[in-house]
């Protein structure tokens, strides 16, 4: 689907995960330093099973929007007539489709008592990234240069999320390179729909001069612009959620306040010695 | 050896191994997960020197069939009538072996008390790794789009599987890397057969049109796919294992239900214990 | 500003916290080998808090002075008239600042008990180098030989220094990152002004020829050079830094000794120690 | 000097230091395993010393052949009568003997107890090769075919040496990496000899036809066969330092058999304890 709602999709599964990122991440984070790890501990292996479900059912609808959209090639790959291929690039767009599915679903066995290997999850996720990655490097040959130079923009989000998973696999839950990539995830999100916008304008809107040097220049700032964006998103996410944790904690203080005020000063002191262990 | 015969005997070689990587990686690792390491320890030392035979043995067939083969150099590097090069493809491919046929011969080496640094066996592999991408980077110079692209992507798996050996000499014995290179093990196999098909289709069938650009679109998803048949192997291979592995526990429990119970439930909590010190 | 002035200012600007560096983690370093830790740790930490709210000003300082110098675009993207993008240029050196600022800005919050996750404040000077990087590898197409040839070496010392950033996020306070990330950046303020004198000669001096292949390759050289006094620059602070810290350390010797030599044979034993165990 | 001996000198400097490491590092991993480390650990300090100094008087000899050969530049660098640059070539291969040298002083000041950070000598030998790199990649622009691929082949080695060296720079004392590295170096060392007789044939010899494709296939072989050659002359070393560290650790057991047997005991319970803790 070369059009504006090809580019929407995939952009809006992106950028519903990163945001989902945003605030899961910073709450185990922010969880983990003022109260006990034992209960939620469960509680979030259950979210990223909800997380695989949900992974998994979005590449399902994109395959199938992808291959039975009226003008989609309807699981037909080779035209019986002059043995042409038939819509190759929404094949593309399902095989992209398919191993996010993939990584959906070690997600969901990740969370059943199969004794996968840690960070199977990751390094399936990091696959499909890299796949996507794949896809889009070649797909982009024989076009004018705004277009391969927007998609080659997208290409730097996806192989930094790629790095950033890859290194995930050995660094499981690590606050910092999570942020990074839910920030890159929103950034990918929202650059999709640009791209969506630019080279298919919506109703009315003047079409983009496609080898205009200014607006390639222009293209690559506004690249930024958006990860200061997302940036920015991330940190309204982390205040929330930073506000609603301390309120959290604050509350139970005037119904039994000694017992709080140990446990709180008590993870202060083992905050304080990890950060001292750290710095060795 | 440039026909299809040249890519199928390769494409064996690595199909075996990354097949049989598939099954040996996974039964170690869950093996490990149920029972204790000592015994089986010195059984997988004695798997990796038949692997290194193997590896040597098959190396040493690789490069006797490039020299010997008919139309082959016959171990004359430099012709002495006109003094140019003979057979220049076949002593590519004859070095390609060699550097295989080192990394064997350290496997062998490795399993001797020679006190032979730990890692030395992966570095060898990966340096044949690299060998092998970098005989197959120069390679391709000068062909047409298809021929160059089909290599291309081949490149894709081999430097893929390099990084990750060169990771695993630092990192031993990670499930998930082992894992990793098996499956790009299996890819680099069928993909060397696939390139056969494709530059020299089998009696009777089209040959490719070498510079359609569909034609370039179509392989580039069909290594995706390829990947994915390989994800699937690797699975299905993951699973027969796993039954296997937590039969063959569960039978003895028939025997003598109490003590196994506990060490099953030992078992459990060391793997728990494990997974809660990774989480920190 | 395409100008001398517009280069020379971020040359300043890098040069001043390269030098800046090149001072406090020699001294943080050699402090913390002769005494105790408690009380400096906290000093730092305020150095940190002022480094950051000088790069945010700085940040600040630039962005105003490409948007508000006479021939600026006063934040005007668009042009009323024609639509064509205003003054490029600026905007995508004021977008180099803004993540020079949001560095700066997370560095100031690191500072406050937020529970901002460790090396978050790495990560974002890393992104700020890495966007600057990018902004620059797309901002000198279709220009002369010689200007390529001098911002792609640039680029050199800009993602050098952002891998060495990286990898600061995961190994926070080692020294010989730290050194190594001072060099770079007093090479990028030199370098800076380098580019300034090559492109934009100050009065009355010859232009260079941007297409002389000499001209290049002595470039290529300079760089080295330019390095190469950097380094100098390396040596000589962190001497002058070695013998305050030692006088300093052998002042107080004469007052009451025996504690002192207890100390510091204290030190000296934690310091093998710690050397051992780096051994193994 | 682009001449033969341009080319034989730094292959020299580079055959020395390899051959070098290829017995030293041995040495000191064979002796590690069967000896205490006590007293061997300040003989290896002295060595280091010993390299560092050499390093520097080589690089000092380079410096001046480069500089004071007939046709050098005699430390000229700008033309007076018609300000064009002077020996260009003589003064790039200057640089980079200086940076080795400032590798080797760093060499020389680890040495001495002035708290040099550990990791240090191997960053700055690290970029002394990463200066090679970059003196070498912009150094063949314009040339024929064959003189560019013979040069980017040496780039292989010579940012592998470097990726090899800057990752010692966090694992010291790694004997897969320094075994790696020192293979390295002998490649470098015997490919400088290589692209010596190629481009410069000495007296008599038929000049190689430079833009010939089978010369290119050749000599990408050719460098595969100098690797295999560095393997084999490491395997040689390695086995020769291992007889002599064992029949020298196999004399004394004649006197006092007793004692050595147990020490011999207790090194491999040591060795099989630190193999099984590495595969947790």
């Amino acid at each position: 689907m070369a059009n504006f709602k090809g580019h929407a999709l995939p952009g809006s599964f992106f950028l519903v995960f990163g945001l989902w990122w945003s605030v899961k991440y910073p709450l185990r984070y922010l969880n983990s330093k003022v109260k006990g790890n034992c209960r939620s501990n469960k509680c979030y292996d259950r979210l990223e099973l909800i997380e695989g479900i949900l992974k998994a059912l979005f590449s399902l609808i994109g395959i199938l929007a992808e291959q039975f959209v009226p003008d989609g090639p309807h699981m037909h790959l080779v035209n019986g007539e002059d043995h042409s291929w038939v819509k190759l690039m929404n094949w593309q767009h399902t095989t992209m489709y398919l191993f996010y599915g993939i990584s959906g679903v070690v997600d969901i066995l990740t969370y059943f008592p199969l004794n996968l290997p840690r960070g199977l999850d990751r390094l399936s996720l990091g696959i499909a990234v890299i796949v996507e990655g794949l896809l889009f490097y070649y797909h982009v040959h024989n076009r004018p240069a705004l277009d391969q130079h927007i998609h080659s923009l997208l290409l730097i989000a996806v192989f930094g999320c790629a790095i950033s998973i890859m290194i995930e696999v050995f660094m499981r839950n690590d606050i910092v390179l999570e942020l990074f990539r839910a920030s890159l995830s929103i950034l990918q999100g929202t650059w999709f729909w640009q791209i969506g916008f630019v080279l298919y304008p919506l109703g009315g809107a003047p079409e983009w001069n496609q080898t205009d040097h200014d607006n390639v220049m222009f293209i690559t700032m506004c690249f930024c612009w958006h990860y200061a964006v997302a940036l920015l998103i991330m940190a309204i996410n982390y205040s929330l959620v930073y506000y609603c944790v301390n309120r959290h904690k604050k509350l139970p203080v005037i119904v039994d306040n000694g017992l709080i005020k140990i446990n709180s000063k008590k993870a202060e002191v083992e905050a304080s010695l990890l950060a001292g262990s750290d710095e060795e």
